[in-house]
């Protein structure tokens, strides 16, 4: 059984990589402020980047609570964040606002990981900032509406979101070789009968879980009107 | 006498000029966690542009509150402030804490001033924003850490501090010219007898104004270790 106490190294790992993205979000869409067409947006994309500033601080308490480093628990996540926030700088304000969607699509998706595997108290606070999601809808409307007034642009930021996903896989793949305590934690379906015990049944089973991250993205996709 | 409701042409500029303030240190100060030694500052740093966010969010509300389009509100300080900001950026870790020690600093000044000439709402929501301050004792705390350990860092710091005090006492001489509904609310000392009637008199008061600030100016200095 993988599944263990919240102090477990996988669980470490996970609120680790969490805390770490949420602060590198934060520094990415401040970075873009220049990207914003206005005194308006630029002030609704620090609104965002100070929502997940708090996430963070969240995360950071929480690594605290449990008695752990938490730039320890962040270290390792720092180099693979920054090589995919290196790789999809964004080019455009529409792009900058679909990878803040595709990009806290995906945070969403290894919260509710957490939320399945941890104690109470993380459970509390993972679902605390799930709640808080709602916030983000005014980007995919503001990506909506362009695409609603320009199809064309639906083309080329389908492609933009598809890339952002595939090098988040790349990047997630090295993480999954090098933090195997998390791999397996990943890999952890409660529906699946158990782990065959060897590292690589662990890394086809991270694989599936990719895959099935990529199905809610296609949702995504839709809410901002762009395709797979 | 100059003193009005909320809603006069001063009061309103000056929660324009604030809340564009507190919107331009949140992006420069995320801009700076380059200049960061480690992680946790980082993230230290993070938390005060969040606040600054916080107070950016507090002021533009406000603003909506009483029928002012926040936007039009803050568009007279964006050149200034922003000119301010390229006109001293940071080469150093150090640098950017001093910048926002002396920038906070210059802040709270022009909070107290609000407070001073607003409705009670107005002030309610100042004495709020005046209260975290002690969140930036981490800064002067850590300037002065330094300049214990290396007395040399003294008087290199000092010259910046001196020098952004310069540069802010410049952008703001333009704007007391632009704005002159601003300039004589800014001048206006409770103390004094009142205004003599002419522009002139406005302008010479806001020096006066403008002296003031720099006599606290010399304490924060002292706070962070450094000379005037």
């Amino acid at each position: 059984m993988i599944q263990g106490p919240s102090d477990s190294p996988g669980v470490i790992d996970l609120l680790g990589l969490l805390a770490y993205a949420e602060l590198g979000s934060f520094f990415r869409l401040a970075d873009d402020a220049g990207l914003a067409p206005s005194l308006r947006s630029k002030g609704q994309l620090a609104a965002l980047a100070a929502a997940e500033q708090a996430h963070y601080q969240t995360l950071r308490d929480r690594l605290e609570g449990l008695g752990v480093d938490p730039e320890e628990a962040m270290a390792p996540f720092v180099e693979p964040l920054d090589a995919w926030h290196s790789r999809t700088e964004p080019q455009s304000w529409l792009e900058s606002l679909v990878k803040t969607y595709v990009g806290d699509g995906i945070a969403g998706d290894f919260y509710r990981k957490v939320a399945a595997l941890a104690d109470e108290e993380t459970r509390d606070l993972v679902e605390g900032v799930l709640a808080e999601t709602g916030r983000a809808e005014f980007v995919s409307e503001t990506v909506r509406a362009a695409v609603d007034e320009d199809p064309k642009l639906a083309g080329r930021l389908s492609l933009w979101a598809r890339r952002l996903v595939g090098e988040a896989l790349s990047q997630a793949q090295a993480v999954a070789v090098a933090r195997p305590d998390l791999a397996a934690l990943l890999a952890k379906d409660p529906k699946a009968s158990g782990d065959d015990g060897t590292g690589l049944g662990d890394l086809a089973a991270v694989s599936r879980m990719f895959a099935s991250l990529t199905d809610r993205h296609s949702a995504r996709l839709e809410a901002m009107g762009l395709s797979g």
